[in-house]
């Protein structure tokens, strides 16, 4: 088989790489990312959402109905046999509509969702940015009350500080979509540009000053609006704000902001969370509260973001019915994990109770029998393949993170196994009938 | 916005659904798909293997290269923005080869990973086969003795076992390619007919007996050859199969395929395993051992199988390593969990620990500030957004398995809380300082 061909067959696929932006999750790093799922699924079940998910793939057109050109752009989009258009989902909000909408009767209210999905963008890959990845959601349907966005936060915090991060790493910046559409229209933006204008506006901190400016006359012609814009996205109180975009104390988006942020505090939340009316959200469909998650002093992309968005169930053809949620990455919060040393804290990928280590070649068909009947007490347990001498076997042993080694050696020849406390040290050597009796009757 | 196309937009995503042959996991479904991939993780991880996963597309000639015109058939293709070629993954293996190549001389030997891919195929949905499907995959690199090939069969049977499935329930049909490579040469197959004459045999038992000798009597011209094979195929026993194949019982695959049973009986599973000479399995890379689990007495697809590929590594551009697995789908064990009425194990979508209930609108913040200081000591917490009368309530917190009631009403006047327990239906008033005393003291 060694001809030419079977040469430059083996060469090219030597070099078989998995796609740019995505990953290879080998065993370490598949234990940081169950790490990381783990605490979402335990933060949400704690905050009393229940999970669920949709498929990986949905027709092309939920992804276009609502979600704007940018994230059209950004889709993976293929054709099955029977000429369907379909995409890998970039974000699961759409799929999450379609469901509720097709069983808005049945389903009991308000409802409180969460679900991991994987996500696929078809953007050229960057830091804490990849064109694969796993998003953490969380949705409150059918309250329109603030305490919802409240709880949404609390949970979202609730995550970020049981896993270490506390609030001088990370801050929840929070602002309202109304505050911005009642001051913006206010100071003479005409409605139907604040749709535009909210996405130059999301893109404040990425641009350089003097761009953000020359892109904002672009959509506006007006230099005094200009300037007061420039002002507002500068702007850290939520009074500073106001001033600028003419709006008092007593009008109905202020009062809600203020309302919400008591509400954090009755939670004991208010250390993470800052007004901050410059916050916009790139997405269309946000109607109210919004916030961003940020590491504290690192040029970092959001960790996450959420907000209101009432209009959009209604927008997928079911009723009109408000909604509020979060959305948090992988990606970002990995890195920050890892700077903080907070990944140290991820079990081990593999931690066995029981190692058997299996001294001569005659006793292997004993070390099988006696793993096997481990396994089947619920014990995690393994044996050598390689076999070898102690001290091999206890380092293969400590490898796997073993708590006790059984060891079959020569004392089995009067039918005592040898038992060791890997944390300790100690061994003592049991006759093999009360070994599996002492098992019972801890099980029992 | 009641306007035409408003209306008329509306309308069309209303009847908006999911692609065929996928799955919405409303949450009762989702517990399921969790309870599923929650014992498949939990005796994977008792059998000593760790966990890997790959991305969810890769390059389309990785799925090209060894897998064979039917699956290539199978696939969701598509092209990205730089012109690549990628495919959603239809089966993990190919990945698996790839990564385990990748990373050959850093990975320590044995490899025994396993992962719980999402998979998609393109093809028609049938029942037990949709277009997209979990899968656990589980495999051994590294060891060419068919200990390891026991080990995969022995944790497949501890899954099936562990979730109530007993041995007239399930069975797993273990056969070897090497057997039907040697018998078949044996009786005059040529050698290179045998990989597309084993996607036939693999064929048997869907197709009538007559098509079946159609087919084959297309691929091989020899009426004395074709007999002898529809009467391995119908053989139940190895010692029939080898009389028929012309093969003695000191052939090497006769002897390894009895010293596997051997291995079998001793980890305890014999009542779960019987050699079945019929069972190919359908893809090309097979060498050794070949096994397929059934429902016993269904007319159910395989629930899953495996079995030895050892030149699959070398094929994908790695050295000649071997290597044997197992995979099974959640399709079909779905069904058989449920008829057999075993899905009743799985845990509900939610169960809370706490669920607050708040009888007079002046103690709603009282009721956040105590249902976040819950959740905070890590029990699971919540409160209803209806509010409505104590019933009312406390049957909202019996929809989330409440375990306890903290009832906020009149006797909160003198600061008391009313703790109810929802299992016994007994209730104690409690100071509010005296309940976070015992939860801190609980904690301790």
């Amino acid at each position: 088989m060694l001809d030419y061909e079977h040469n430059f067959c083996r060469t090219s696929v030597m070099k078989m790489q998995g796609v740019k932006g995505t990953r290879d999750f080998y065993p370490p790093l598949m234990a940081v990312r169950n790490f990381i799922i783990d605490g979402w699924k335990a933060a949400s079940l704690r905050n009393g959402f229940v999970e669920y998910d949709g498929p990986i793939f949905e027709y092309l057109k939920i992804f276009q109905l609502k979600s704007g050109d940018e994230i059209a752009e950004q889709l993976f989009n293929f054709t099955d046999r029977g000429g369907r258009s379909l995409a890998i989902r970039p974000e699961i909000t759409p799929t999450l509509a379609r469901m509720v909408n097709q069983k808005i009767n049945s389903l009991p209210k308000p409802i409180k969702w969460f679900s991991v999905p994987r996500l696929c963008r078809a953007e050229r890959p960057q830091k804490g940015r990849l064109r694969e990845f796993f998003q953490w959601n969380i949705d409150i349907i059918g309250v329109d009350d603030v305490l919802a966005d409240a709880e949404v936060i609390y949970t979202t915090v609730d995550y970020l500080r049981e896993v270490g991060l506390r609030h001088h790493d990370v801050q929840v910046k929070i602002s309202s979509r109304k505050l911005l559409a009642t001051g913006l229209t206010n100071i003479g933006v005409p409605e139907n540009q604040l749709d535009s204008l909210y996405t130059l506006l999301d893109k404040y901190t990425k641009l350089p000053r003097e761009t953000f400016k020359e892109e904002l006359s672009k959509q506006i012609s007006n230099s005094v609006i200009v300037d007061k814009i420039v002002k507002l996205m500068g702007s850290t109180a939520v009074g500073e704000a106001c001033k600028v975009l003419g709006l008092n104390s007593d009008v109905n988006c202020v009062q809600e902001l203020a309302r919400l942020y008591d509400i954090l505090g009755t939670m004991g939340i208010s250390q993470y969370c800052d007004l901050c009316p410059s916050i916009v959200r790139g997405l269309a469909y946000y109607t109210g509260i919004v916030f961003e998650i940020y590491a504290i002093g690192r040029e970092l992309r959001a960790i996450g973001g959420g907000g209101r968005y009432d209009n959009l169930l209604g927008d997928f053809g079911g009723p009109d019915i408000p909604a509020t949620g979060m959305g948090m990455g992988d990606c970002v919060l990995e890195i920050l994990l890892r700077e903080k040393g907070l990944l140290e804290n991820a079990p081990a990928a593999l931690s066995l109770d029981d190692f058997v280590v299996c001294l001569d070649s005659q006793f292997m068909t004993k070390a099988v029998e006696v793993t096997a009947r481990l396994r089947m007490a619920g014990l995690a347990s393994g044996f050598s393949y390689k076999g070898g001498s102690l001290k091999k076997q206890l380092k293969e042993a400590s490898s796997a993170n073993a708590k006790r080694c059984i060891i079959i050696g020569a004392e089995y020849d009067n039918g005592e196994l040898v038992v060791k406390d890997m944390a300790t040290g100690k061994q003592e050597t049991v006759s093999e009938g009360r070994f599996w009796a002492d098992l019972e009757s801890r099980k029992g």
